[in-house]
């Protein structure tokens, strides 16, 4: 339903962490009324956002796939990669401004919830104050995991730290140290260093690694019977801070 | 769609933070195969998970509220507290354990995601070794929080630190001062601890107050600008991580 002559409306669409049944009905409502639908994704990739609206798409929608210039996992202090990640941002508000100006209602697909670690979020900050503007949150990554798992996460007062693997091996051992629960992002290569780091603060035995959480190959294992350090950059580390009580496991069935 | 002679079905299920619309189609598809919807609440209120799915009740379910014996903002070192809650939480397992038994699948409904500080955890510890049990995601209310004011929280490498706001005040202050990002749940009457501390640790300029996120009659407020220090147990400050850039605000225009 491409408006013309009205303004164009951003959204920021959470599409949940991997299962299509965990979209949102107001991002189902949305995807039917979306003229355009934008998505962050590697090259040869279209990435698990894409994925997971499979069901959702019509012909007459308009695809625009914004592909990232470099891997997620290159130095990020290197002065080439600041440089090209913000050109790329750049460009991509500006192939969005274009439909946006347009009339078009244009949908960006966040894997999980667009303002949490998203590059939604990046396209948000330069177009928002200008077009009407949406984020429609979506249930995160962890959050599935946790589910899926069947571990209860934090309650009461418990502190949960949400750490990005990326960050050196002290900072995590510091912050491990220092928390009653933990979620840990961007897994990937860090493993080994996260590893360490877990053992060290005494806590790789409550530690629980789930790859592809929610979807259909999802692989749940407690960390220290992981045999190898092969993960996928999205995969995430939980930390439950549920202390247990006699006759109290916070381990629950699986379905 | 009682299913005499076969075993019953516990499903912990994420509502969302309090748009209807906000919850998951798994969510909804396990309302309409309920037989029992359960949900926590204090006495003389139906709680807003109950709310939440109102337009999904049928005539046939079966209601099971479970009412808190005390408040929510009572001492919990308190001894008589920690022995009336446990008993409240045992003599909840054996009513929801009874539907069980009759082969029936029960609800349980949890404003927000289950295992994220829900009181289901103390159903699913007691009884998912015992009955097939699932638990579906729910979007958080801090992710429906963020996603109303347009911030954007963590990006990067940031650190998310999730910090109920009935910490001691020394514990907040150190918490705030040593941390990218923040979100501070369980506000209520902690409100002035809070914005002290977040003074002390020189963030107040960047918390944000949101009252009642993504319901009808949400209120969004720079906390400083807030003038008084009326506010609901469930309502949220948030911290973004986001340092901002000369073009780029992250402040996004509402809807």
């Amino acid at each position: 339903m491409s408006t013309l002559g009205q303004t164009g409306r951003l959204i920021g669409l959470g599409t949940g962490p991997g299962d299509p049944e965990l979209l949102t009905v107001k991002a189902v409502r949305y995807l039917a009324q979306a003229d355009v639908v934008t998505f962050f994704a590697k090259r040869g990739s279209r990435g698990n956002a894409r994925a997971i609206v499979d069901a959702h798409m019509r012909p007459e929608m308009i695809e625009l796939p914004l592909i990232y210039p470099v891997t997620t996992e290159i130095d990020k202090d290197h002065g080439d990669y600041t440089s090209a990640i913000n050109s790329f941002y750049e460009d991509s508000s500006k192939a969005v401004e274009e439909h946006l100006a347009q009339g078009r209602t244009l949908v960006v697909l966040s894997e999980g919830d667009p303002l949490f670690y998203g590059s939604y979020m990046h396209l948000h900050v330069r177009l928002a104050h200008r077009f009407p503007t949406e984020v429609v949150p979506g249930v995160t990554a962890m959050s599935g995991c946790w589910s899926a798992t069947g571990l209860p996460i934090v309650q009461g007062d418990d502190i949960l730290s949400i750490l990005p693997g990326t960050l050196p091996e002290d900072v995590l051992l510091r912050r491990l140290r220092d928390t009653d629960a933990a979620v840990i992002m961007k897994v990937g290569r860090n493993l080994p260093k996260i590893r360490r780091a877990l053992d060290q603060a005494g806590k790789l035995g409550r530690a629980m690694y789930v790859e592809r959480g929610t979807m259909a190959n999802m692989a749940i294992t407690p960390l220290a019977d992981k045999a190898d350090d092969v993960a996928p950059y999205f995969s995430i580390v939980l930390v439950p801070g549920w202390a247990g009580k006699p006759g109290e496991s916070p381990l629950g069935a699986l379905e």
